[in-house]
């Protein structure tokens, strides 16, 4: 079988991450890659001379030898590269989150069904040994009911140029929460502050609410002073940890429980009984999360199967993303979805 | 100079604390405890044969040769012990936080001036050596401008009997802010899950909004498999990092700055600059909290000093705390103080 | 049963936990405590008005109400007073090491059998939660044969006024591992240097050489900025990470494992096997080690029972002290034991 | 000026590293990759079309083009390679160790004065940023005269095909203590064991003894669950813990010091003093070593310097290995260097 002919489009922070995955990987090659600054270009065909370069859009969409066209610029303008891409019979797979809108993202959906294009957005994360090992321990029912999920993810910088804090950092936690769960939110609430001279917020706090009463809350920074990638899931049976700074230790299972119940006798005594028990922390496959990711991708093309990271997953992040935008704006108001 | 006849009422988690320290203070004597449990009382009379032992209040409220009521009972009594305490002229120190509500606060407040009596509350935090350094960094201007604060304090149990988490760990957090900012909140968010029989929030997110448009942040949760004290301090020049469980290094201060800015030319274009600097790791006192806190309260009587936790911090706690709880009630509507 | 009566010699770094534990435990009372400073024995009356404290030995051997003497002094007046102790027909124990020669351990050894009193050694750690975990994983083969231990104790201070630093901190090291595994060394090799004007090193590397050809090896040091306790046991079929700094991870074990052979067609070439898997981290009682080992000396007293720390662990221990003190003085001289 | 020609000889775990800081390195271009394993020079070739491949060394000798060899190949094949390369006229890079015996070091060092080419051994730790900081450190006297140095490097794997751990792993050790010390060790001891079916020492203990009565020691092993890369530098005024597997803190410097003295009326008794203060963590450059190597390597070249990873400190490591190899054999024996 031919292989499968790629462009990249935006040679930037990511770029160069999609193109070394996709040039490792089978049934595909990397034919062109788009970049505005020649600088980018140049570093691009130093390291990879069989690679076409150009700062032209066009004539990559108008060439039809190119079957995909992976999407890494600012997210403002995902949506119009991907409308074009797909107009021109291109399959897609575009950053996260897919869309700054949610309108814009059906719009996406509905154009890719009726092309008949793969439409993928990049959510790495769920590719990643540690979630797809948190998931297996999940779906097997081993932590029982997840009753919270709190994630911390704070650095300092890259601050996005065209979006707020949650749309790039929380974007991984949406993500995974929806691959993890199997609810919805009904609600959200955020609150935000930028601390420079932009107009996107730098620090944001965003909780999550479901029908069944639990909540989510996620906590981004690009301001921290330090790195953390911390999430805590909490089962009814079990608690896990994923700390993704961690090298061999990033998803730790705590046999832990707690229960309370209030004394029949005296409503106002509380009868607490809780548990510290064994930790158990497995082994993790050490493939790149990436790399799996690319090649969903192209079994999505090539076998038509259904990539964890699809459209659907893409939608619900951009859903909720688009509602916190709102609730920042609105001092934090809860905003239905 | 007589030595303070001191009385401690409760003698469960934190009381045996306070005893201790009382007792190795010079100018005072702990003549009484005080509780209701006589398996308590026996562990007393085995480890301080000198000390007398009751469970009746109104023997010790009544006992003119008892100078000070030390109170370490459930929240909810707070006000009852102290309010006859300051009525039988005793000093009283309390318990954080000093009442379930503003308006027992403030009726407290007004009897201790009225009986010209001592009402201290025990914010243990702001005597520890790390709080004590942080506070002379900060008001020797060495991280500039506080721009946000966010603290993390989880942990699993200890359930109190009968407030919600943000009473218990929250309290703490808050002291510590009002003592180190010059500013207070204008109004807080809050929203919160029980995850047991209980009415009580077991986790709780705590948002405080400030005039000046900063935002600080509170994470409580009594059902994390994990332990951790973890509070972020912004400053416009430095930031700084107190991790409560680090044995050495509990203070971090990073020469880390950031600083963003539309390209004039481009209004969507950001500019983005920021610098990671040294760390600097001070040593800290490490002389335990607690007893420079008894110290005080006895200073306080002795000398007439005020308090670093006077009742002026110990209101703003609950004034918080109260908002927080008509927030979370109301499904995380801002709520003004 | 009357409780037994107990003396505590020196009331200095250690002195005061042993009162405590004994004061705490059934079927004992501490009864006097002996030391030469005033200071502290008023610190002693203060805590515990029920002690009697005096400066004179003498007194206390000569009492015949009391049954058991506990040495908490300098280890080179350990033999002096518990030769004493053990003439006037007192049960001992003593701090670790017993005494700073084999001859005089041996004497002593001798010394209680005829006097059909108990002689113990209070080698604490092998008490520990983790300690008594370990033992259990491994009588149990879980790791399988031993295949080496490395052990890191260093630590700034406190510089032991008597011994070098391997008399100090090798002394728990040897301990752990007399009691872990069946087989004792065959000779020590050790090397080590004062970097002060004290003849006592504060750097010291042991080895112990087995004739089952394993090394183990111990690193101690007072000199160094931080404090590490850190102990590898590898196992043939797993490996044990005792970490005593670790507050709830204190003892993790790896299921990891390693092959190597020679290419049989070409000596020259190593094939290389080696395999990572998941880590387990059991949780451990959180009982004071000192709780248990008091328990187990008025055990051995009452019931007759052999204690675990038994005065053959801690001849054991002086064998090997002795030699690695003619190793260092000889430039790390294998030396026989 | 024309770039230089570069060929890379080895293309297993560390070539691709040099490969890739050659191509990014101006002035220099790698020509050609010499690996016996055709898999190896594919992915030479999908990575690097432009690179040549061969499996014939004596090809990339006798090609006039090329004007440096850099040796990546097992340690024992290293003399061989480098006295043909510097015979052929080419400047030599070759990987630490430099050779597997001090005669052979000798005489590559003879041939290269002789040749006038460069020689240089890749000991890559010196670039470093935290060497080069920590090298500047001790330079201006900030930590005072060095004391002892003491290192644990360990982990699992990989094994070496054709040297014990010493060889792999003490070499950085050496390295980097002969780069940071004005003094050289007069003597050495080592002791080890091989755990597995092959005669290398897979866990070894080596010890430096200097004429200042320093003591150095070095803990390496390959059958570790875990990676450690823990040096401790103590200074007689600070001292400095290099963490290599921090991320953003590996150079810590502590302001510790320590001083007892026998108390002149009693030289039984030691009077302790030691204080611990500030900790200080320099923010480091995050280049690359390797790539401060492979520039190093061009000026000496080019601009004649002298390398700070010269055949000078090249040889000392060999010196060192070599005589703890007589020592393991030896059972320890001290041996002269």
């Amino acid at each position: 079988m031919k292989d499968l002919k790629i462009a990249v489009i935006g040679y930037g922070y990511w770029g160069p991450n999609l193109v070394r995955n996709f040039t490792n990987l089978e049934n595909s090659t990397v034919s062109h890659v788009v970049d505005e600054s020649p600088d980018r270009l140049e570093k691009v065909k130093k390291l990879y001379p069989s690679i076409n370069v150009t700062s032209s859009l066009t004539e990559i969409l108008e060439n039809p030898e190119i079957d995909c066209i992976i999407i890494a610029t600012p997210i403002s303008t995902h949506y119009d590269i991907a409308k074009k891409a797909l107009e021109h019979n291109k399959h897609v797979l575009v950053e996260k989150p897919m869309t700054n809108s949610v309108k814009h993202a059906k719009e996406l959906i509905e154009l890719s069904k009726k092309k008949k294009k793969v439409l993928m957005v990049d959510h790495t994360y769920l590719y990643t040994g540690a979630i797809q090992k948190i998931k297996k321990i999940i779906d097997k029912n081993m932590i029982g009911e997840i009753q919270y999920i709190d994630s911390t993810r704070i650095n300092l910088g890259l601050f996005q140029p065209d979006v707020n804090v949650l749309w790039d950092l929380a974007a991984h936690d949406i993500s995974i929460c929806s691959y993890l769960m199997n609810e919805n939110p009904i609600s959200v609430q955020a609150v935000g502050k930028s601390h420079t001279d932009s107009d996107f917020e730098d620090i944001a706090y965003l909780t999550l609410h479901f029908k069944s009463k639990k909540i989510i809350h996620f906590n981004c920074s690009w301001i921290s002073p330090v790195k953390i990638r911390y999430m805590l899931i909490g089962g009814n049976k079990k608690m896990i940890i994923f700390n993704d700074l961690e090298t061999t230790e990033k998803v730790k299972i705590y046999d832990t429980k707690y229960k309370t119940k209030t004394n029949p006798k005296n409503d106002r005594q509380i009868l607490a009984d809780y548990r510290v028990g064994d930790i158990f922390i497995p082994k993790l496959t050490t493939r790149e999360g990436l790399s799996s990711m690319v090649e969903d991708f192209v079994s999505a093309i090539i076998d038509k199967t259904k990539p964890i990271s699809n459209y659907d997953i893409g939608l619900q992040v951009v859903k909720i993303l688009e509602a916190a935008q709102r609730s920042i704006t609105n001092q934090g108001k809860e905003v239905k979805i």
